[in-house]
């Protein structure tokens, strides 16, 4: 079966976003993470700032967020708290991108979202938190907090959400085609694999 | 860091002892399955077929698993129950296996025995249901049960003995550094790009 979409979900700091923007580039496909948000924003009338920050996080605050809803949205939102709300937006994006062609999305929860389309490979992508922790220290630079509690607590409100809007458990291998540890492996190798794995399943 | 051992967890019936036997293969080093059987029991005093059966199982029964041990042995045994006492020779065995050079290990919870050694690369392998049950009859052949109870057994006893013995959770992509999904991409197909990754981690 041809694999036309590639999920990548991801550990905070283990590089899935330089993965999948690697892979996006050299398969010449569209690269879904800002525009992502973008969309979601559009159609949620939350804005980009608020979709990012809130969209991969535990929906533990639910009956508390009703009220961030945006202007004259509440009505819209049909009794759902915010990340319900937001959650039903997602999944509608996500399956309308998948639609319009190959692409590339990370994050999001779309390996569940995704799940019943044969044409999708779905990718995970972790690495010690050593590696991490020097990668967010690099890339974002520093912050208050420590690098270890910055990946501890954002690793915990995606394992949150997922589970809670999928049921699953998040990071177990069998939700996923390959997963990787870009601190064993380097990111540039595991983008290397998952482009030839795609190749592969285009010459069948 | 060069990768001399490789490590092999997998799902029942999902190839994962056919691609360590391949990788084993194309690499020309041993590979550990049958032979860490026989060690173990010849360490043990229990025959090949009760540790063949009992090693990768459910501690669940240890206390009534006194009853087992074989002739001459109790007074070796310390008190420890069967499936404990077997899992320190299981323990050992593949510390030392491990210890006289490069080597395919499959099962018995060595990517958590090894876990310390840098040059150890540990793999998972899962497939989904159908193929699996389609392989295990041809391989194995019918049984009384159906290959659905047959599945969910061993996977069921594999994933508990891994968790008491080790505190991880069996199938978590943490613990490996690959993890493949074989009834999508192939038994053949994972063994190449793990002789691959092996060959890399020896050209650095």
């Amino acid at each position: 079966m041809e694999k036309k979409i590639i999920t990548i979900s991801r550990q905070f700091g283990s590089g899935g976003r330089t993965v999948g923007h690697q892979v996006a580039e050299k398969l010449g496909i569209p690269f879904y993470d800002k525009e992502l948000v973008d969309q979601i924003a559009l159609e949620s009338g939350f804005s980009a700032k608020f979709v990012e920050e809130h969209g991969e996080h535990s929906p533990g605050k639910s009956l508390l967020s009703y009220a961030f809803a945006p202007q004259g949205i509440p009505g819209v939102m049909n009794g759902l708290s915010t990340a319900d709300f937001l959650w039903n937006i997602q999944c509608n994006v996500i399956l309308q991108l998948a639609e319009k062609g190959p692409c590339v999305i990370v994050g999001r929860n779309a390996d569940y979202i995704l799940k019943d389309r044969e044409d999708t490979l779905h990718i995970f992508v972790h690495a010690d938190k050593e590696f991490r922790a020097d990668r967010i220290v690099r890339l974002y630079g520093e912050s208050e907090k420590s690098p270890q509690s910055r990946l501890n607590e954002k690793d915990k409100r995606r394992k949150v959400n997922y589970q809670h809007y999928t049921g699953r458990t998040w990071g177990d291998a069998k939700n996923y085609d390959v997963t990787f540890n870009t601190g064993m492996l380097g990111v540039d190798y595991v983008s290397d694999i998952i482009v030839d794995m795609v190749r592969r399943s285009q010459e069948k």
